[in-house]
């Protein structure tokens, strides 16, 4: 071997920066099985703890992308991408996709599954019968060339470092890092082609980020990297403090996202997707402000162009799409427990982390990847963080297939819910664009 | 399992303190093979970086012990080891177990080998034709109560925990950590079953331990170890920059031993060894003070009773006893290459990490566990640190099989002196006792 991988550990060990050669070497070899998961993980910690400069982060970025095959796109394709770190309810991608492909946009779009307290895209799209989300590349292009969509899996050949490095960092405690979280996701983003992207970096009690100052480290480590590779990054700061919209849940959240691209007002999930939908709009070049882009995006729900979109985004992945009119199709749960406030006043707060931990008993999420689903499980919310409740009112329902589980979970989201007499003011959303 | 690893993991991650049943989980489990490496790397690294406090080091240790049988001596039998932190040039126990045999003590040395640039005390008897270092526990015991002494390797159910740790720490650069460092040394010496230990714990450039604050801070979790497990613990601080003696390598410092043991007055090993002795006699109340324990130690050598102890320890574990008187039996090494003063002046020191290192390249020590050694290899020194020399003077030479490498390693030898006009006091190499 051309280095001693424990001299390489040692060194970042030691809070020195390694150079491309290095890290190109360290996880070529990892991925070729000559270096094995203990010196992997072992260096993992060191760079927890020892941090990356941000030339050894794109390099790390670049070694991970260099793993496996990338996709290319022609670049007159308009082609734009979202991220999101990960919330609770947070449905934005199913919404994001369609609407920006009615505006003409083509979105490239590939996904993760839930871990831990959050959700995720895939698992959602695949409450919906039929619906697949593995296609090799070639599928994946020409869905998106025809339609200007497509939400997939990564596949074996995409970041294939990543996947491997990923799933050895779930269990070796080594997930919080700026710089491991940077190149995890922006080597998927780059190597899946798009030009533009736009990030949803989620910030509060409920996401990975709890701090402003951290998610701050992370948005300059993305959108350096991003441009380091030629892709055009814009950062939204988003509050994860509350979960988003009014339901939790695989099938719940997709029906949500239905009434949402019928025209149901959902202020909260509107303010977040609004923004994010702007600042794509603008990116793309497709308007060029913020004004315009409000109305073009009022114009394609309510003329059903993105509703159209997501059509032929479901008839395309083999999803049926008489889902969108008969929501009976996605099944039903057995049980719907309701949730009862114990005491009146005013919702201050409601801890979606725990809500997100709390779903996992019910299977609405999953705390290991090989963990089965129960799609029709979840909650809904009538009341939202702000408003006043009254003892004994009906603010929610557990939807789930055992009642004493189901029970339990009621529990411990009411216990979620800090209520008090003072009205509290609403939360701000968005934070800040960068 | 009763835990989950990775919680374990982040908590000592973020720095928070294990408790005993956590630690004890964490080795037993992965002793029986249900946590994999990846995990105790990961760990280990985390406690690299966060410490350990006094409490869990002790609970590491008990975990370290209880994952193997344990040694008992009858109360009644002064019991007492030595543990040195490895340095170069460093015979010392070959010394000590026979002159305190001599004096009325048992010595139950369980010893370690040589790896990277420090030799190993089992190596050196290796040295001797036929010297056998795995027996079993019985027969090591047998071979104490009968003659005072026994100098051998680990056997395989003696601290368990810790040979395969030790293995993982060296492929995955958390060698280098007090906790792990305390808790390595004190479960192999305890478990041995000694009721003192004095430990030579070397500080300087050619040791492990660079600077006293490190040494101060390892000697008090080895004291607060032993203590807690019973056992009495003495440290003495010796510098580790120059090598010890004239002579390194393995058979040449069993050489030195024997002449040693003859009478041959070799200052620096003297001053060290007498040090050592003392502490070691005035610990197991054998002498009262250092006077008489100096006294002591030079009657035994005098009258040749330590030389008896070493011969009968040759006897009882298969060495050639005859090598006392025929030095040739250790076999010949094919070349000797003069290493020749490049200008004149003082020697104002010499770096033994630097030689340490060279003479793996011959042989002499081994940079992985599987190196093979060439027992006749290693180096001689005509002068030590404080001399004058002439340029041109021979001022060692270099024993080996192969010429061209030999001639390397007398070059990186002499590049190890260095020498300039003024005269430099002597180095201090007592420097502390607690």
């Amino acid at each position: 071997m051309k280095f001693n991988p424990v001299e390489l550990i040692v060194k970042k060990r030691n809070g020195l920066r390694l150079n491309k050669d290095e890290i190109s070497f360290f996880v070529q070899n990892y991925i070729n099985g000559n270096i094995p998961d203990y010196q992997m993980s072992s260096l993992l910690m060191s760079i927890f703890f020892q941090g990356m400069e941000m030339n050894e982060i794109i390099d790390l970025t670049g070694s991970y992308i260099e793993s496996g095959a990338r996709i290319d796109f022609d670049t007159y394709l308009n082609t734009i991408d979202k991220h999101s770190t990960g919330g609770v309810g947070d449905k934005i991608s199913i919404i994001l996709a369609p609407v920006m492909a009615a505006c003409g946009a083509y979105v490239p779009m590939i996904s993760g599954r839930g871990l831990g307290h959050t959700g995720g895209t895939l698992d959602k799209l695949e409450a919906i019968p039929g619906f697949k989300t593995r296609f090799s590349d070639e599928e994946f292009k020409k869905m998106v060339y025809q339609s200007g969509l497509a939400i997939i899996a990564q596949s074996e050949n995409l970041v294939p470092a990543d996947k491997k490095i990923y799933a050895l960092r779930d269990v070796s405690g080594t997930v919080e890092s700026l710089a491991l979280i940077t190149a995890s996701i922006m080597s998927k983003k780059i190597a899946e082609g798009a030009k533009n992207l736009v990030i949803d970096l989620k910030v509060g009690s409920g996401a990975f980020m709890k701090t402003q100052s951290d998610a701050e480290k992370l948005a300059h480590n993305l959108i350096t990297t991003g441009n380091a590779f030629g892709q055009n990054v814009k950062v939204v700061f988003t509050a994860m403090n509350s979960p988003i919209g009014h339901k939790i849940g695989n099938a719940l959240e997709i029906i949500e996202c239905i009434d949402y691209l019928k025209g149901k007002t959902i202020p909260d999930l509107e303010l977040i997707t609004n923004e994010l939908l702007s600042q794509m709009l603008i990116c793309s070049g497709i308007t060029q402000t913020k004004q315009e882009a409000l109305i073009k995006i009022k114009e394609v729900i309510s003329n059903g162009k993105a509703m159209e979109k997501f059509i032929q985004m479901l008839v395309n992945q083999g999803g049926n799409p008489n889902v969108v009119e008969d929501y009976s199709l996605f099944g039903q749960s057995k049980h719907k427990i309701p949730i009862i406030a114990k005491k009146s006043g005013f919702i201050q707060s409601i801890n979606s982390q725990e809500i997100g931990y709390a779903l996992i008993r019910i299977s609405a999420g999953r705390m290991v990847l090989s963990s089965e689903l129960d799609y029709t499980a979840g909650c809904e919310f009538y009341k939202k963080q702000g408003e006043k409740i009254e003892k004994g009112e009906l603010v929610g329902l557990v939807y789930c297939q055992n009642q004493e589980e189901g029970q339990k979970v009621a529990g411990r989201i009411l216990e979620s819910i800090q209520v008090s007499e003072s009205e509290p003011g609403s939360e701000k959303l968005i934070l800040k664009v960068i």
